[in-house]
């Protein structure tokens, strides 16, 4: 294939200063269509769709990978539901902030703007295709799409639907890429092209995203994991606390906002483990826990550091006996994935403190740590949740594709 | 020496969550004690200082270079002021933006926060060693200092002033570290560290900045040059349009935030560039012309296609006249370092138009170039210029040493 990255790079940056000045009723106008291309073309997508399925059994791909790359008309109709969905929201992009006055007679403030060209690596689920094109389209950006090679049929086919509707907005076909060529080569010179790539943002496992942190050279917005604590405080309400913890725990284990850690305060430890270990025992939930607590659970494993650092994503969790506050704050410093904290406290100076000195991307008080999630935080669609502390902290929305400049209104102005 | 930087990482990070659990009050006098040390041990800043010039005289650094490196009684003034000053802004740490409600009952809001350890890569000016660990503890970040080799004895007398006033508030020395080993080996290390280290900040030449970007597992700041382009329009008001140009172009040269391009529209070239002529041969300014502008300068040279990329930090400019706005926008988008651009105009619609579609850092109409620094726009002190357009784009304030958490308030809920 004659396919050349650093080509289609250079063409979405060009691409990217058509988007960039589209007003919001053009760009929604732009999703609009695309929705309609997903429903207009089902049929040839769910062909090349079978494609990809009959690969990937022929490659003994295991149940779960065949789920999440299988489509039908249902899946393609929310697929373009979400993009009308997007449509919807208000435009990040032009929103001034801030007009000051400085003393020298100038006005400042500043402008939200798109940040250009936005690539995203990512693993076998082809809604990511047009997610991900959809939320970058609405910030003003153009994008790089690079999926993995058993959806590469179904995101091809996707990429059709974008084009009619870049074409019929009479728009750069540039704007969106769908990288045909899988090989690792490819993505290996993507990650080298800074002059021309504004934000890589890699989706998948860990192995993917250290692979790209490590190499690029561009910037990253990396999400490795999540191991999200739930600290039930001496102060707690109990029924709030085994609700929380039955949610964050057992609603869905394969999630990075789902429980992996109970912390428990000695005084309360009595009376409210017994519950929390019937609890579990309904859900068949495998129990690492401290010599503290594992008593109170029947066929319980001894915790060992290993577990404290887990992201189990299954129905199994590590559970422990602190002292005090002070150790519950010290444990999730030194084991925090930098996700979301959850404290239960009917106590109005530990859950402040808890608040301002967890500093996860998502702190959160007597609430579920399910709720970690662009749509329950009110971002609207999600493009990825950041555990770096840089540009992005969190579920990432539109705004998260977007930065600031600083304007300037002067009337003839100049410096003393 | 058996100074090691990974250990060095790592108790700057666990000294970052104490410096990020001061109130701004402890900042404030935390701050004002290092301004005090600083008087209080002149005579030995400037003893080590003199070690350092003396060592530069011998290995014939320049005269600017010994200007730079160059602290007398006055200097340290200046430096421990500005630390003052520093300690009299507002404190960029735990303000709460935007409480609100969500559906599902849970208060959802944003608070900001340090983050964390930043390290500084700079060269042979011993004032950054201050600057830079007053803002970032103004921020509620540890920081990792590492300076140039020929300043190296003023960097350690100043870093025992931060010492001093660190064990004064009984506060753990490893908050800030002024790294003693100035071989590249051990800033080759420090790049690496990830795990310890959250941001980058280089401030030098465009090598070294390019060395920490290639090479850095840590996100970088970065800021390679400024290439400020002028537009004057056809609308434009000639008298605003000539101190503007005077302005930019001739009051500090060696500047990012000065002149290197000046544009004209056609329309007004035969009025306007006669004028611009005899101001910069008043300042004997090189001329490098288009060929529609160089018949207006006597002993202009041809532009070439290095001029329109050139950063001359010098009396040196290029000219060039376009037939119309179009293509000033279309010059600026190509040859911009995304630094600050300027229009001059009076039209209503054209300054609208460059501010809203000129995705600079800092983008002014009718206000001198000189004016893109972070004092003059209003943010306090500044840390640096970025020209990555993540995380902080422009001049960078404490604010640009924080990001933000999601907190989230409930009572109880959980997810449906």
């Amino acid at each position: 294939m004659s396919f050349s990255i650093a080509e289609a790079a250079l063409k979405a940056k060009k691409a990217a200063r058509q988007v960039a000045n589209l007003t919001a009723k053009q760009k929604n106008q732009l999703l609009t269509d695309i929705a309609e291309a997903l429903i207009a073309n089902t049929d040839s997508i769910l062909v090349a769709n079978v494609k990809d399925l009959d690969a990937a059994k022929e490659n003994n791909l295991d149940a779960a990978m065949l789920d999440r790359l299988a489509l039908d008309p249902e899946r393609i109709k929310s697929i373009a539901d979400a993009v009308i969905e997007i449509a919807g929201q208000a435009d990040p992009v032009g929103n001034i902030a801030n007009i000051q006055r400085m003393p020298s007679g100038i006005q400042v403030g500043k402008m939200r703007i798109p940040l250009g060209v936005i690539a995203m690596i990512y693993e076998s689920r082809p809604n990511v295709t047009i997610d991900a094109a959809a939320l970058c389209i609405k910030a003003g950006n153009a994008v790089i799409l690079r999926g993995g090679k058993e959806a590469i049929h179904s995101n091809l086919a996707l990429a059709e639907c974008i084009e009619i509707a870049l074409a019929k907005q009479q728009l750069d076909p540039a704007a969106v890429v769908v990288v045909p060529d899988t090989d690792r080569a490819v993505m290996n010179e993507l990650m080298t092209l800074d002059e021309s790539i504004d934000l890589i943002i890699p989706r998948g496992g860990e192995g993917l995203i250290r692979f790209v942190c490590e190499n690029s050279r561009i910037p990253v917005i990396q999400h490795y994991k999540g191991v999200c604590h739930l600290y039930v405080d001496s102060a707690a309400d109990e029924v709030k606390a085994l609700n929380i913890l039955k949610n964050g725990k057992t609603q869905r284990t394969g999630v990075c906002n789902s429980l992996e850690t109970l912390l428990v305060h000695q005084d309360v430890a009595a009376t409210f483990l017994p519950k929390a270990a019937a609890l579990l025992a309904e859900y068949n939930t495998v129990i690492h826990a401290c010599e503290n607590s594992i008593d109170y659970f029947s066929g319980a494993q001894v915790a060992t550091e290993e577990d404290w650092h887990a992201e189990y994503l299954a129905m199994e969790i590590a559970v422990k006996v602190v002292a005090d506050f002070e150790l519950a704050i010290e444990h999730i410093e030194e084991y925090s994935s930098g996700h979301t904290e959850v404290i239960v406290s009917q106590d109005y100076s530990k859950t402040q403190a808890f608040i301002r000195r967890i500093n996860s991307a998502v702190v959160m008080a007597n609430a579920s740590s399910r709720f970690s999630d662009g749509g329950q935080l009110g971002l609207g669609a999600e493009i990825g949740i950041s555990t770096s502390k840089l540009h992005a902290y969190g579920p990432m929305g539109a705004e998260s594709l977007t930065t600031e400049k600083f304007i300037v209104m002067g009337d003839g102005e100049v410096r003393d």
